[in-house]
């Protein structure tokens, strides 16, 4: 598989299967642009992504309409993360290419809730969350969003 | 100084000098809506920002068409640093609050080139780059955006 900038999208990454209801996920919101979701592998307690419907692989080749329907779904969620968590900051991460982070090759958002003084865990380096408790986040931040 | 999620916004703050002309910088791109430019202090060769000229702190308080204005450019931009520099990847940024990396609080984008294997130079716990590699990245980037 083609990890770089410039390859095609694959509709079979794990992403376009949840979109599809494919594949399970914690979900968080969903609406008529996008999916969101508890990352399976959290860098931060809250750690949620965000999925836009459209098969694109990143931001080089995201349509800017598209792209602007998903920042504004990416804000609406983060104001959701802020109210169910109340954190004392949030960093966003948009990841193109193997290089650039991205491991899976359809595009997204990661909204990550931080809290001072806590470092980040790597992504993709720690196991996986318990699912009981990403269940409960993705209900309480979901109860959150407006 | 308040440097949370909820602070006010100050106008004094240096991203806003630069939207206004009270403060230079290595311009990469700007029209009605953003100001580019080279950030100081790169993780990479080729760290860029994108500031909106409206006068929001964060993720929170922008309003979400002037958010969609921001990042539309912000991928105009990683376009144009991808034409001008062959990076093998694209990380994009976005931090509010002190906790969740912000150092001025003006909302920004980070548009981070990646080289495969190269680390991430941490922000702000370096050098200032030279300011001649600045300006003549400036002018290349600048001149690759469509």
């Amino acid at each position: 598989m083609d990890m770089g900038l410039s390859g095609s999208y694959d509709r079979e990454n794990i992403f376009a299967k949840m979109v599809r209801g494919e594949f399970n996920c914690h979900k968080v919101y969903e609406d008529e642009y996008v999916l969101s979701f508890m990352d399976a592998f959290p860098q931060a307690r809250g750690h949620v992504l965000v999925v836009p419907k459209v098969e694109a692989r990143n931001i080089l080749d995201i349509a800017p309409d598209d792209l602007a329907n998903l920042i504004t779904r990416v804000q609406k969620i983060a104001k959701g993360v802020t109210k169910a968590l109340s954190p004392d900051g949030i960093s966003l991460f948009q990841f193109s290419g193997a290089a650039g982070g991205q491991s899976v090759f359809h595009i997204h958002f990661h909204i990550v809730p931080r809290v001072e003084g806590a470092l980040l865990k790597g992504h993709g380096t720690f196991d996986a969350a318990n699912t009981d408790e990403l269940a409960q986040l993705a209900k309480e931040i979901g109860a959150a969003i407006e």
